[in-house]
């Protein structure tokens, strides 16, 4: 039995379990506030402290306790386990030693891995894209990320840089997207950009419920308010998150016939919407897609839901490990 | 010294060639009317004296000569070696066991590969691509095909169905394509397409010299014609293929994005167009991507011209060769 550590390293919270890495089951799991403004230092101590007590309090013999993987938000020098840019934390982490500080406070190699990679890893290990050859998954949050599986191997790319979907663009000419491009999918279906939609409905005074809900305080527009009164049977919401499918469809039949996966797993907060979501993305993916059968072809919901980067970190970690020699730390 | 032949089926003619394994070098080369509309026993009886013909001919000692490569345009079993579907061809060739009835002719072991993906490979291994990790490649001719090395792989994805990025929708609203879809990235830039936006050009009556150059037999619009008034300065010629180009450069940069490839490989007959189609695909990805630095990202012309599909068989059958024991003649 082999054990490793997962940690996903959020804006907000910081998340670390054990996981058990032939099951997939997570034994001990923590969340702590990242508290992310009191800079890399504070943020790394915090995060030996979290995985010290994890290893103490589990009751796993040490021994068996092989490594740890950190997901991490942005780009990163995976080879060195370093941070490259961490655009949603204060001062962007600029080539901090993330796996050598994490290594020489816990005694275990450390490894490094983009957080959404590692959810894509997660889910085809333990999750929705289980069993799946070539997977591509696509998780909805406050931004839109993603990971390709390709023959049975988390596909990198040249820098690390293959997954970035979310900047796929749809429409040279759409609306401008936070990383200074236009009409990336991102400005179509990603949290914000619904919870926009919702706003314009109300402002433009269409007939919907969405007002209501929040007492017609826009602030408190939410993709989850949204989902609401589309669940109560709202057809401006509905065809709000229609159109988020739709763009999500999209880029999932761009992706399909690029790189031929067999499995599409929909991921992250937004993918709880469910049906409303999916089927878009399905019905759009067979609309648009002609060249081939895509009869066979999953799109599925992530499985994992929160634990999938802890997870998935953990299993990286197990992957990377193999191809070390056991003694060493760090390489 | 190891030899391959590869053999390019195409709609119009069968080319195929002795290949050094070593050096990448044609040693015969012999191109042949296909004829299609014999069927596909008459097409193969061709191929198999065509092969036996530069086996014989090259006077290399045929224990040298370890197997034979055929690149096919359409759906195929690679593993089964047999056609699935050859839009182009009379028949559409179902369930055509090429490799068997080649091998039982030739007494060599015969492999099928996509005609597309045999010249990305081709160009990988000697060509434009060479020594690129990861590395994407669009052949714009009558279609627009791909092919996608991974991690010096070549990716083939479900079915085989990885590459077919002719058919990525730029626009789910755009033209009518070929393959029953809408807006797919071949309705704008490939050779048709742009014969099509010359074609328009002069029934609109648009300032531009490309129908003289035809005597204004709209029948003798060609991109080669529209290339040359280009190159003559005309400045409606010159938007036509940057039009194409940044179609090209939009499908590009969204596998950039996804994929992650270190180099971009641009063929076909239409790329032999140059610089006035590649200086727009350059500058949409740059304008495009915001995510992360192009600036290492290459994108180069093909190099191999019309050998690439012969080569890329040639070597594909080399690296499928190697899987096999050295006795068996077809799995």
């Amino acid at each position: 039995m082999e054990y490793f550590l997962g940690c996903d390293l959020g804006g907000t919270n910081l998340r670390a379990g054990l996981v058990n890495a032939t099951s997939g089951d997570v034994l001990s799991l923590i969340s702590v506030p990242t508290i992310a403004r009191e800079g890399h230092a504070a943020v790394m101590a915090r995060m030996a402290n979290l995985l010290n007590d994890i290893i103490r309090d589990s009751g796993i013999p040490t021994h068996l306790i092989r490594g740890i993987g950190i997901g991490a938000p942005g780009a990163l020098d995976i080879q060195n386990g370093r941070t490259l840019r961490l655009p949603n934390f204060p001062g962007n982490w600029p080539n901090v030693p993330v796996a050598d500080t994490i290594s020489a406070a816990t005694n275990l190699p450390v490894y490094l891995i983009n957080d959404v990679r590692a959810i894509t890893f997660g889910e085809w290990r333990f999750g929705a894209g289980h069993g799946a050859n070539t997977l591509a998954c696509i998780a909805i949050g406050t931004g839109i990320g993603g990971g390709l599986i390709l023959d049975q191997k988390l596909h990198l790319g040249y820098g690390g840089k293959a997954g970035e979907v979310g900047h796929t663009v749809l429409d040279p000419h759409g609306p401008r997207c936070g990383c200074g491009g236009q009409g990336c999918v991102e400005t179509y279906a990603s949290g914000p950009a619904i919870a926009a939609m919702g706003l314009k409905a109300i402002t433009q005074g269409l007939n919907t419920s969405i007002g209501a809900l929040v007492d017609y305080d826009l602030n408190r527009i939410t993709p989850k308010v949204i989902y609401q009164a589309a669940m109560e049977g709202d057809p401006v919401a509905r065809e709000i998150f229609d159109r988020a499918g739709q763009a999500i469809g999209l880029l999932a039949a761009n992706l399909i016939v690029a790189v031929g996966p067999d499995t599409i797993v929909i991921g992250g907060g937004v993918a709880q919407a469910g049906e409303i979501l999916l089927d878009p993305i399905r019905r759009t993916i067979r609309n648009l897609i002609k060249i081939f059968s895509v009869d066979e072809i999953q799109v599925v919901p992530a499985r994992l839901g929160n634990d999938a980067g802890v997870i998935g970190s953990a299993m990286w970690a197990r992957e990377r490990n193999l191809l070390r020699a056991p003694t060493r730390v760090q390489d």
